[in-house]
């Protein structure tokens, strides 16, 4: 019997085995030329260890607000950043950021676009009526620490494009309703990180 | 005498007077175009309180490098920042930033151009050999703490323009004179600061 001789079950079994082998394989083709072809879901916490960057291919999220775009330039959590942080937002005609004040320094500059700038009272018990500002391309400005502000794109068509410069990350904000509301009332969010799912270990509930 | 006479001294006084406030008049406008004509030395320490800044408008020097311009965007002894310095810097075709090192952190935008980031090693007792990275328009790159690097446009026709931020201003910046120089022999400059003529005391030498 295992002198050339082989029963239907031992051919068909290397066959099957065979067939199993190629099957896999087409599957495996199948299934890469199916991922290649599906949407397929961004990393949240890209992770990129080179050394330079092309901006224009780093993860760009809305973070569930609308006419906003924000990517993490040079960041704590994706970049390993302990002392400051880089971030380009777009922010789409008539958009606004939240009123909010943190006591980190933040430099913009405006690389696109015009807007206005609000900024709020600190001597009062709530921010009050805020001064607005312009800001346009090649503008800079910077927040002073603990001022209540917000940056609108006042402009009816442009986007207003800025780079964000921020110290001692990650932000300790403080949110406002409006700039009615006490500076004792604001909301604490921390750590305020846009790319918070890069954070190894849930957060503190506060 | 006072009816309706007078005398010629007192025409003339009158007239003299008249022709002296005419006369201070143009006087002024004249140095005012002249002011306007003639170049007029840059301020050498800036003050801006405006929050808003054109950058086009700041203060741009060489400060004594060939090929290269220099803006404190936001600095510690301009504008008193603590934490943060903003800088835009344009390097000719060619050109390159000396080589040094650095404990801050220094992060670099790429606004224009293309060049060559330069980074040498910490392992060995001297920078060495150093890695040759590309960097292009809309690409970033972080210098890590205490590399040894150096800036190059190494492009033959267009500027690099870039936007730097680095922590903890003033940089107390180690300077190489070649990639050979042992790390221990690196000249320490401190404070390094752009504009200079902004310290109110004068330095202490090292």
């Amino acid at each position: 019997m295992a002198s050339g001789h082989t029963t239907a079950a031992s051919v068909r079994g290397p066959r099957f085995a065979g067939a199993g082998r190629r099957g896999a394989l087409l599957l495996a083709l199948l299934l890469a030329a199916a991922a290649a072809l599906l949407p397929v879901a961004e990393p949240s916490c890209p992770r990129d260890n080179s050394v330079v960057k092309d901006i224009n291919k780093m993860h760009q999220s809305n973070y569930g607000i609308g006419g906003f775009s924000h990517i993490t330039v040079a960041g704590a959590l994706a970049h390993g950043m302990k002392e400051v942080e880089v971030w380009l937002q777009t922010i789409s005609a008539g958009q606004r950021t939240p009123i909010h004040r943190h006591s980190c320094e933040e430099v913009f500059v405006v690389l696109k676009g015009r807007g206005t700038l609000l900024l709020g009272s600190t001597s009062l018990p709530y921010p009050g009526t805020p001064q607005e500002i312009p800001v346009f391309q090649n503008s800079t400005f910077t927040v002073p620490i603990n001022y209540p502000h917000q940056v609108w794109n006042s402009d009816e068509h442009e986007d207003l494009q800025v780079l964000v410069i921020i110290s001692r990350p990650p932000v300790k904000i403080f949110l406002y309703e409006d700039w009615s509301m006490p500076h004792t009332a604001a909301k604490l969010k921390f750590p305020f990180v846009w790319d918070e799912d890069c954070l190894d270990a849930p957060k503190d509930e506060l």
